[in-house]
Order: structure tokens, then C-alpha cells, then sequence
């Protein structure tokens, strides 16, 4: 109990300085967006607003386990205070993620994001034009992608490590680029799709860059890869349990969201090869259809259970956590390092947002 | 005369180089995409077609004016072949050009640029759904960005120099994305947006990133702010010109484009404090009208020069001309970058596209 509390303590103060970091980051680029003309200021305020409004930084812890467990010194003290070098990279991802929503967002048409408005919708509703909206919301995310490279740049990479580490996050920003293209074309490849939209910037990315600023063996990294790539599809493979079976008030989205968006989750895949006849049209009928009603989009939700979809997704999801699981094991890491990763595998397989 | 030819030679070497960078690494890009998946391989293509088909490569030869107005070796040779360090950071920057023209066209409903199609007219033409053409479009122009930054990272600063040079693109960033803001909201400081939008990145930026590439000293520094401050304005007061009065066939863009995009031009900034009554009815009812009539567009493309707004921008552009060549003289710079500055000069004096 003692341990997990102290890895608890640990996580918090690392998400504590991210969150800081962000904070003091961002107010400073408003200041200086002010000082060029306020309307500046604003489009820094949109991106603020959401990068400060949420998020489980689950991205920035991943960044710190990656660290501690190549970096063989006095881990899961969390007390590392100003000394973390991790936490310039976590901003950046940060960011990266606050530009990734922004368009996202506007992409899918959503308009919450966080438990509030999304970017587009909010600049919509304010200009009362949707296409200027739009447009604004892109520049928004333009400036935390810059944001984003200005902290990477930033960041505390042992000087022989620095280039590998800003390739690393350029290579990442690539992979989730192309997922996120092959997600809007629905590409068959669901899997394909999770690894690169979602596995890349979400485990595999930043483990590898917490890893750099560790200045990680050639072992460790491989481990890394090994561990991260298979947690990094079960992170997605919950996003698709979630998207359908979630709890509303946790997740932060409608019922039926993903149904109504028509996206390509793995639940759909598998139910789409084991429905057939009038159930696997019905959920044809459903998908993407904006505005089904609440008594469709049960019962296709409904089917996704009955037809063993839902059981085969969570098999998929147990398989892939039991990989990350012994890639772990077996892995040349450092002992408090890897105990704050099973804390992290642990925190993807169970969350519930 | 043989002084002058010396510099075409350079320039042209310059292009040269730059254009050979560029074709390799959007190649290397494409075989890396297509490796993930043909489908992201498609997106390099979109935006290195762009890239490629295009462009007088300014932003390419100001970075090198800027590096050789402060490196006191052999100038004007051109022959830098392999050794010239400014084509990495100046690759870097068309691709900034490409990220923000894919952008710019599809807020604009540009359908044309650079004598082909704009990236999101084709991508909505091939997929016949403009929301996936904009989408996809706008994921290229992150593609883009992204190899930006790739190759900004790989460019050859002194290494005490690279900090400042990667912060002095990032502000070049930062300040077109808020140009373009200013834009698209119809700012009432039309110089301020031109400051932004189009100076930061056409010559102030550019200059600094050469001279930051040939270690400046902070005088030399200085005066290329006082040179390229002026320059990038009148940069953008040839481009309104061109926009209204120029050459549709060596523009690219059709005959009242910036009229019917109802843009805010430096010569509608103009028209409007000069015209009254009818007159100046008239250019409002015109002004944005996308279906407006070849007829009414000569019409107000008439009162523009009979209102002497045409005038008093041409005036504006050989002001600052006179102001960047001032400046010029009196800059603490090497003799051979000089001669390639007040070149650059000339070209964007005289420019008729």
C-alpha cells in the first residue's frame, strides 16, 4: 500500500509541474500575443482554455515512467522537483494534443470537448460564422503546434541525445498525422489506424522521448517499443469500449457518440464480421446517422454485446495488456521506473475516461 | 553588367540548391509514408507537388543574402555547392510557405494557386466531399509543418547560435499565424497585418535566420531588422498592387481576385478614406461580391485609380523601398551580401508576379 501511495505521489507531482509549466508557459505567449494586438491574445486564450481544461496528462506521465525507468537513479521519490527534465517535453506533447483536439474537433464536427464547448464551436458561435470559426479554430491549433516545438526545443535532452529526441517527436507527429487521415478515409486496417493515430503520441512517442531524456541503452529503448506498442492499441481499444458502453458523465461524451459519428471503432469491425442479415443492416442504418434516436442507437448497442463483439474487443484488450505485461517483465529497466509503468498499464486497462 | 550576371548566377545556384533539397527530401518523406501506408504516402505527394510547382523562392535567396551580408568570406561566388549552410533552413522555410498557402486556400475558397489546382480543391474534387478535400487538405498543410521543423532541426547553425535560431523561426511562426488572424477578421491596421502576415515571414524572418546561420553580430542583427522591416511591407503593398492591377497571366491569380475576395487591402484602405457618395457605394457592393460582373470589377478597379488610391500605394511602396535602401547604406554588412540585399531590393520593387 505504502508503494502505491508513493507512486500515487509521484504521478500527482509530476502532472502538479506539467500543469504549472503550461500554466507559466502559456501566459507568458498571451502576454506577448497581447502586446502585438488583443485579438492575438485571444486565439492564445482558445488553446489555453482547452490545454488547461483537461486531461488525465496521461501522455506526460508516460513521458516521466519512460525516464525513470532507463535513468538508474533514486526513482518514485517524485521529489525531483526542478531537477524533472521531463517536464518541457510533457508541455510540449501537451500542446500537441491541445492542436490534435482543436482540429480533431472540427474534423468530426464536435462540439464538447473537455466538459465544455470545442474550439471551432466556441469561435463559431462567437463570429456567428461558421466557416470564419473554422478557420480561427485551425490558427488556434497552429499556434500550439508552434507552441509545442518552441518547449521541445526547450527541453533537457543530454546534448548527444538532442537530435534523436527531436526526431523522435517529429516522427511521432507524422504517425499521428497519417492516423488520423487513414481514420477519415475509414480505412479498413482499424489496427493500423489505432497504432498510428492514437498508440503513437499516446504511449509509444512519449515513452520513447522520456527514455531519450534518460539517455536510454539501445536495450531499453527496444524494450520500451516492445512494451509501449501494445499498450499504446489497448489505450485505443478502451477508447472504443468507452465510446459505445462508457459512463457519459465520465467520458465527457453524448450516448452513442462514436454509432453517431459512423467511426470505425474495432467494435464495429468485429461486429461487422459476426452480424449478419437484419442486425448487421440495422447497424449500417445507425452508423453516422446524426440524428438516431436513443431507442436505435440501444438496440445497436444492444447487438454490439449480444453478437460477442463487446467480449472479443475486451479479449483483444486483455491480450494486449498481457503482452505490454511481459514485454515489462522482461525488460532492463530500472526498478522504480518499471513499477511506475505497471502503474500506468494499470491506469489505461481500468480507466473509465 | 558582370557584376550583375555574378549575382544572377548566385541566386539562380541558390534556387537550385534549395529546389535539390527539397526534391530529396519530400522523395525520402514519400517512400517513408508509403511504407506505413500508400494512402499517407498520397498526402506527401499533395503537398510536394505544391511545393515543387512553385514559387520565386524569395523567402530561400533573402536567407541567403542574410548569411552572406554577415559572413566575411568570398562572397557573391554562389559556389558554396555542399557548403552553403543556409539551404536546410531554407528548404524549411518554403515548406512553411507550403503549409500556410494549403491553409490560406482553402479559409480563402482559393481553387487556384501557382497555376494548378489549390491542395483542397483537389483533394474535394477526388473524394467529391469538400468537408474530407478540407480535412485532408489541412492535415498536409500538418505534414508539412511538421517537415518544417524536421528540417529546421537538421540546419546547420554555429552551435552557439542554433537556440536563437530555432526561437527566431518559431516568431516567425507565431507572427504569421496572427497576421492571418488579423486578416481574416478584416483588421482596421492593414499595416500591422501586413507586418505580420506577409513581412515576418517573406523578409524579416528569412534575413534573421541568414544572419543568425553566419553568426551576426548584434549590429549587423539590427540593421537587417531596419532593412527587412520596411522591405516586407513593401513586399505586400506590390502584392495588392499585383492583386488589382497586375498581369493576370503572371500572377496565376484571375482578373479582380482580391476585390471579389473582398480582401482588405492596402488600396481598399485607401479608396475607402478617399471615395465618397457613389463612388464609394459602389466598391462596397462590389467588395466580397464573389459573382461580381467583369463589368462592375473595372468599374471599381477604375475608381481605384481615378480616386488616386493606386497613387498614394505606389507612393507607400517607393517610401519604404527608400526606407530599406537608407538602411541598406548605412548597415554595417559585407560588401558581396550587400550587393545580393539591394538585388533582392530590385526584385521586389519590380515584381510583376
Amino acid at each position: 500500500v505504502s508503494k502505491a501511495n508513493a507512486i500515487q505521489g509521484t504521478t500527482e507531482q509530476v502532472i502538479a509541474r506539467v500543469n504549472a509549466r503550461l500554466a507559466s508557459f502559456l501566459s507568458a505567449q498571451r502576454a506577448q500575443a497581447d502586446a502585438l494586438t488583443p485579438r492575438a491574445g485571444e486565439l492564445v486564450a482558445a488553446l489555453a482554455d482547452l490545454t488547461m481544461r483537461g486531461g488525465k496528462r496521461l501522455r506526460s506521465v508516460a513521458i516521466y515512467a519512460g525516464y525513470r525507468a532507463v535513468c538508474p537513479h533514486e526513482a518514485v521519490s517524485g521529489a525531483d522537483g526542478d531537477a524533472d527534465p521531463t517536464t518541457d517535453v510533457a508541455a510540449a506533447v501537451e500542446l500537441l494534443q491541445t492542436y490534435l483536439l482543436i482540429q480533431d474537433d472540427w474534423m468530426d464536427d464536435d462540439e464538447e470537448r473537455r466538459g465544455g464547448p470545442s474550439v471551432h464551436a466556441a469561435l463559431s458561435r462567437q463570429y456567428a460564422d461558421p466557416k470564419l470559426g473554422a478557420s480561427l479554430a485551425i490558427l488556434a491549433a497552429d499556434l500550439a503546434m508552434g507552441f509545442a516545438f518552441e518547449l521541445l526545443h526547450a527541453a533537457k535532452f543530454p546534448p548527444h541525445r538532442a537530435a534523436e529526441g527531436r526526431a523522435a517527436f517529429a516522427a511521432m507527429h507524422f504517425e499521428v498525422v497519417c492516423g488520423q487521415q487513414l481514420d477519415l478515409l475509414d480505412h479498413p486496417d482499424v489496427t493500423l489506424t489505432h497504432h498510428l493515430k492514437t498508440g503513437s503520441y499516446t504511449v509509444r512517442g512519449p515513452l520513447k522521448l522520456g527514455a531519450l531524456l534518460g539517455d536510454a541503452s539501445p536495450e531499453q529503448l527496444l524494450a520500451l517499443e516492445r512494451i509501449g506498442r501494445p499498450l499504446g492499441i489497448a489505450f485505443q481499444l478502451r477508447d472504443d469500449l468507452l465510446g459505445t458502453f462508457g459512463d457519459t458523465r465520465a467520458t465527457g461524451k453524448p450516448a452513442g457518440h462514436d454509432l453517431r459519428e459512423g467511426k470505425n471503432t474495432a467494435l464495429v469491425a468485429e461486429a461487422r464480421a459476426m452480424l449478419g442479415g437484419e442486425a448487421r443492416d440495422r447497424l449500417e442504418r445507425v452508423l453516422g446517422q446524426r440524428d438516431a434516436s436513443p431507442a436505435q442507437l440501444q438496440e445497436v448497442t444492444y447487438s454490439l454485446e449480444s453478437s460477442g463483439a463487446r467480449a472479443r474487443v475486451e479479449a483483444q484488450l486483455t491480450a494486449q495488456l498481457e503482452e505490454a505485461e511481459q514485454a515489462l517483465s522482461a525488460a532492463p529497466l530500472v526498478p522504480g521506473g518499471a513499477a511506475l509503468l505497471r502503474e500506468l498499464l494499470g491506469r489505461i486497462a481500468l480507466r473509465d475516461r
